[in-house]
C-alpha cells in the first residue's frame, strides 16, 4: 500500500509560525514521524508540499493508479479552492482530509471546507497525529 | 485508561435504518467490535446510548473523574444542541466527536456541528471505524 | 389497520391554553372524537403524548411493525427537532404531519418544519379535524 | 354545498409530465374521481383550470356568494403570486390549499408558499387524494 | 427540423426601447434575420411572442410533438417565473435559453434565472446573434 | 394633457374587500372622483384596470405617444413584476407609482417595490387621494 | 391650518451640493416657493432645519398641539434614525415623509426608510414639488 | 407569595465549571442564598433543576395555580427551545427570565433568546444576584 | 454611593406617548419614585435626560470619578449608537442597561441592543421598576 | 482571424473524469474537433490549458494584439477567481465564456460566475459544442 | 495649505480609555505632534473635535472654500452615519479617512465604514501616525 | 532598513489597463518613483511582482529575517486569498496593505479584504502615492 501525504500552502512553515496553534514540530519532523509510523504499518508513504493551488491539483490528478490513498491538508485552500475539489472528484483514489488544529474553534471562515463533500472522511484537531490517524484509516 | 463511548439519539437504530448510509451493522455489533479492538489496545470502554438530550448532558457531566475521554456521536443533536455543547464545556474530560457517515456530503443542515468548537477533535466518514480511530487518538 | 396518534410537547395543554388559537377542546376531548370517528372507519387508534423529544423518537422507532401509520403533531419540536426527523426516516411506517392551527399565519419561526421533508404528507389549519383528515388519508 | 376546484398553471399537464412525481392520472381523471366522490358526499363541484395568474384571481374574486369553498392548487404560482394571495384575502369564501406532491421534499424554492397565510388550511403529499381530503374538510 | 422561437414579455418593444442595451433592430427585423439564416440551414422556424406568462406556458406545453426544439427569451419572466420553469419541465422538447444582452453585466436581479436549471443550455450576450447561435446548436 | 390611470390586480375589488385597509369607496367611486377633480384641473383622464400582468405591460407599452403620464397602482404586482418594470423602462411616458394604504406599515413583503426605481416618483398612504396628488404632480 | 416643514441633516446644503441630483434651488428658494404656495391655499407654514438628530426629535415632540401636520424630509437620518421614528410615534400630529429625489433609484442603502411605517404617507421623486404635494395632502 | 426558581440544563454544574464565567458558588450555595433572601422578603421559594427540556415544560405547565411567579434560567435551552416558549405561553403565571452572565458579551449564538418575547421581563449579568433581583421584581 | 440615572432620546415624552406601552407616569413621576426609593437605600441619585446622542456620550464620559454607577435607558439609540457603546467602554464606571417595556416582544429592530455587550447587566420589562431593580443591583 | 481557446484547471482531465457529466471525449479529442471546424470557418485556433490560476491570467494578458478573441473555460476558477476577472478586464480582446455542462443544473456554488460580467457573452450546456458555438460567435 | 483635522465622538477620551488599543497619548498630545509635524511641512492645521454627529456635518459643510483638505477620524460614527457621508459628498474639499487602530482586526461591526466610498482615501492602523501620513498625502 | 514592495496579480498591467482607474504610469514607472523616494529616505527597496498566488506566499515566507517590512498590493487576491493571509500571519515582518484606487468606491466585492486583519495597517486611494505613504509609515 502506497499513500501520498499532500500538504498545501504555508504548511512548509509549520513549526516556524504560530507555535501556540501548531506546535514546534517542523513539517520535516512531522513527515519523519509519519514515515516511521508507516513503516511499522507496512505502508509506503510519499510526501509532497506545494504553495501553488494548481500544482496540488496536478498532484492529485497524477495520483490515479499510483497511490492507494491521499492524505490531504490543503491549508487555507481548504476554504475556497473549488479547483482542488474538482481535482479530488476527478480521480478514484480515496482522499482523507486532515487538519492539525481544531479549525472549528478558530476564525469563522475556517469552519467551512469546500473539500470535505468529495473526500472519504475528515480528521481534525489531533495535531500531527491527525496524519497518523488518517494513515490508520486506510488499514481498517 | 477508561473511555466512554456515548451515542445519541436514533443511534440505537443503526443497522436497522437507512442501510445505504449506515451499513448493516447494529449498534451492538459496532460496540462489540470497539470493545474487541479496545481490549487489544489495553483500553477499558463503557457504552451508553440515549435518545434524551438531557440524559446525554448528564452522562457527560458525570464523566468527570471517571473517564479519561469520551467518544461522542450525538446523532441529530450535533446540529442544534447547545445544551450538549455546554455540558462538554463544563467538564475537563476530552471529547472526540465522531460521525459514521460523511455528514458534509449529505443534507445542508448536517454540515453544521455546534459541538465541534468545544471538542478536542473530530473524525468523520469512516463508518464504524470512526469510533476505532477515535479510540486510537487517545493513545497517540 | 392500526394507527398511532402521536402528540408532542405542550399538546397536553390543548384546550387549557391560548383558546383563541386552539379552541376549548382538551386533548382528551379530541382523542375521544378521533377514536369515535376511527371506529366508524374500522381503524384502531392508539394515543401517546409526551413532552420529551427523545421519548417521541423512541415511540416512532417502536412503531415499526406495530402500526400501519403515524399521525404526528410534534408541537414546537416541529421547528427544530432533527432528532425526530431522523427517527421518522429510520422507520418504514408512513407518517402524516398535522397541525391544528394554520402555522403559516402565526409567528415567522412557525413557518419552518424540519419534519415535513421526511413525512408522507401534511395537513394543517383544520383544528381537531386535522387529525380526522389524516385518519381518512390512510384509507384513500 | 358547492365547491370550486381551482387548478393553476401547468396542472393541465398532470399525468402527461413528470409521472414519477405526479403519477399517470390526467387532470380529467382526477376531476372525474373528485366529482364521483363529491356526489357521494352530496357536494356539487365545479372545476376551473387556467394558466393565467390573473384569470385565477378573477375566478377567486367571482367565487364570492357563488361557492361555499375553494380547493386551490395554484401550481408554481404558489411560490410567488402575491396577486393570488390578495385575491384570496379579498373574498370571504374559505380556501383550502392543496398540493399533490410533498413540496417540502423537492427543490428548496417549493418550500415557500405565499398563499398559505391567507388560506384556511393546507393539505399536501397525498397525490390526487389531497383534493379528496380537502373536500372532506368542508364537511367536518 | 422545426424550431419554435419564443419571445416573452416586452420583447415586442425591442428596437424601440433602451437602444443602448438592445440596439435598433425591431423584433420583426430580428425574426426576419433568423428566418433567413434558418432557411440556409434547412430549418423551419415559427415565431411566437406574448406578454402573458400563462400564454408562454401554454405555448411551451403545446410544443410537444410539434417542434424539435424551442429557443426561449422569456424577458423579465426569466427571473421569477417558476410557472414557465414547470412548463419547460413538463415537455420533452429541448429548450435553449437566450438573452440578447449580457444580463450578468446589468442589475443584480438579472443575474438569477429560474429557468436555466431545466433548459438544455444557455446563450447570452451576442445581441440578435444569440438566437442564431441557438439555432446552430440544434444542428451540432 | 391626457393621463392614464392604470390599476392592477385585485383593485377592481376595492371597496368590497378589506374595508379597514381600503375604505368603502369602490374603484368606480374613486375613478369618478378622480375624473371630477381632473376636469377642474383641465386634465383628461382615461382609466384601465386589469388582473393580467401582461395586459398591464401592453397598456404601458401602448401609452407611448398617446398619454402625457401614467398613474400606476399595480397592486400586488408591485412586489415582484419585473415584467411591468421593464415595460415602464421601455416607454418615455413618465409613470407615478401610487398606493392607497401605507404599504410600509403592513406585511414585510409589501415594503419592497420593484417598480419604484424606474418610476418618476411615488405617493403612498393617502387613500384615494394618492391618485389626486399624483394628478397634481403632473401640473407642478 | 398650520404646518411645520421640517428639514434634517445636510438639507441646508440643497442647491449647493450634488446639483445633478437636487437641482440648483437653495433651501431658501424652496421654502419661499412653499410659503407662496401655502399662502394661496390658506395654510400657515413654519420652517425648521437642523443637522442634529436630537434637535429634530425635540422639534417633532414640540409640534404637539401647535401644528396640524408636519412635512418631514429627514435627509440621511431617514435610513437609520429610530430616534426620529420614536419621536413621530410619540405625537398625534400627522407626519408626511418627503424626498426630493427618487431615493429608490439611487444607492441601495437609500431604499430603506425606518420612518415610513409611522408616517401617514410618503411622497418622493418630484424635486421641490414633493413638499408642495405634501402640503396639498393636508387639504384633501 | 410562592415563587418557583426553575433552572435548566447544566446549571447543576454551576460553581464546578467555567469558574471565570460563573464564579465558584454552586447551585446549592445560590439556592441557599436565594432562600435566605426570600425569607426576609416574606416569599416562599421552591427550587427545581432539570437537564431535560420536556421536564422543564412540564414544570412550567404544573405551575399554574400553584405559584405566583417563575424565575427561569433555562441555560442553553434559552437559545432554541420553542417547546419551553410554548409552555410559558400556555400558563398565566408570570415568568422572569434570568441569566447569571452577560450573555450578550459572549458567543454570538447566546445573543438570541427565543423565550424573552413571552416572558414578563429579563434580568442578566449580575451573577447569582440576577435571581435576587428577579425575586424583588415580584414585590415591586 | 452616587448613581447617575441617564435617559436618552424621547424618554422625556414618557407618560405622554404610547400609554399602552409605557403607562401614564411621566419621567418626572418616575424620577421622583426612584429618588424616594434611593433615599431609603441610602443612595444619592442624579438625573439627566437628553435627546442628543453626543450629549449622552459626554455625560457618560464625565461620569468617571464622579459616579459609582450609571443606570442607562438610551431609548432608540440602544439599537444603533456605537457612539454610546464606545463611551461606555471608555469609562470604568459600571453601566446597567434598562428598558421599561419588554423590547423583545415588540418590533424586530428593538431586539438588538448594541450597548449590552459593554454593560454590566441588563434589566427589562418591569416598567418604571426596571430602574428600581437596577438601583438595587448596585447594593447586592 | 486567430482565436485562443483557453482551458483552466482540471480540464486536462476531461474524458477521464466524471464521464456522466462530461462525456468520454478527451481534451485532445475536443481540441481536434474545434481545430477541424475552425479550419472550415477559416479561423486559426491556438490552445492553452493550465491548472495554475496565475498562468491563465498571464495568458489572457498576453493575448492583447495577438488574438482576435478568447474562448475561455476557466473550470472551477469560474466561481471565485477575481484575478482572472481582472485579467479579462485588462485587455481589449473579447472573451466568450463557455461551459460544457449546464452549470446551473448542478451544485449551488456552480451557479455563480465571477467572470461573466466582464465577458462579451456566455455559452453553456452544449458539451464540446459550446466551444464550437463560441467559435461561430466571432464570425456573426 | 490649510488642513482641518476633524475628530468625532469619544476621541476626546483618547489616551484615557482602552490604552491597550489606543496608547497613552491624549488627543492634545496627538494634536501637538501633528501641529509640530505640519509646521515642518509648511502646512497650517486647525483642530476640531465634537461628540455630536450633526456638528461634525456642519464642520464639514463649512470647510468649503476655507480648507484644502480634511483629515477625518469619525470614531464610532464611521460605521453608521450616512449623515456625515452626505456632508462629505456635499463639499468639494477632499477628505482623508483615518483610524488609529486596525479596525479590521477588532469587532465585526468595525469592519464597515459608510464613509470610505465618498472619501479620497483611507489610512488605518498606524496609531497617531495615521494622521501624519494623511497630512503627507496632501503634499504628494 | 530594507523594504520589500510586493505586487500581486495583474499589477504588471498597471498603466496599460483601465487607465481611468489606475492612471497611465506603468508598474516600472511607479517602482522607479518609489525607489527614488526611498533613496531620499535612506531606505533600500526590493521589488517583486507575480501573478501566482502561491509565489506571493513564498515571497512573504522568505521575507523573514531579510526585510524590515513588506508593502503589499495583492491585487484581486486581496478579496479571497486566505493563503496569503496565512503567509502574512506566519512571519513577524510587518506588512502594510496598499491599494492605488479607493476600492470602497468600486464594485461591492472589492470592499472586503481578507488580508487587513493580519496586516499592520492599510493605505488606499492615493494612486501610486499609496506606496510612498506606506514607505513613510516605516520611518514614523
Amino acid at each position: 500500500m502506497t499513500i501520498l501525504v499532500l500538504n498545501g500552502v504555508n504548511l512548509n512553515m509549520t513549526g516556524r509560525r504560530e507555535k501556540d496553534v501548531y506546535g514546534t514540530q517542523t513539517l520535516r519532523d512531522i513527515n519523519d514521524r509519519i514515515e516511521h509510523y508507516a513503516e511499522k504499518l507496512g505502508i509506503t508513504v510519499k510526501f509532497f508540499q506545494n504553495n501553488l493551488e494548481g500544482e496540488l491539483c496536478t498532484a492529485i490528478q497524477s495520483a490515479e493508479g499510483k497511490y492507494d490513498g491521499i492524505i490531504l491538508n490543503a491549508g487555507a485552500f481548504t476554504h475556497y479552492s473549488y479547483a482542488i475539489r474538482d481535482a479530488i472528484a476527478s480521480v478514484s483514489v480515496p482522499v482523507v482530509e486532515v487538519h492539525m488544529s481544531n479549525v472549528h474553534a478558530r476564525e469563522e471562515f475556517r469552519r467551512n471546507s469546500v473539500l470535505t463533500p468529495v473526500c472519504r472522511g475528515e480528521i481534525l484537531g489531533f495535531g500531527a497525529n491527525s496524519y497518523i490517524l488518517a494513515l490508520e484509516s486506510f488499514l481498517l
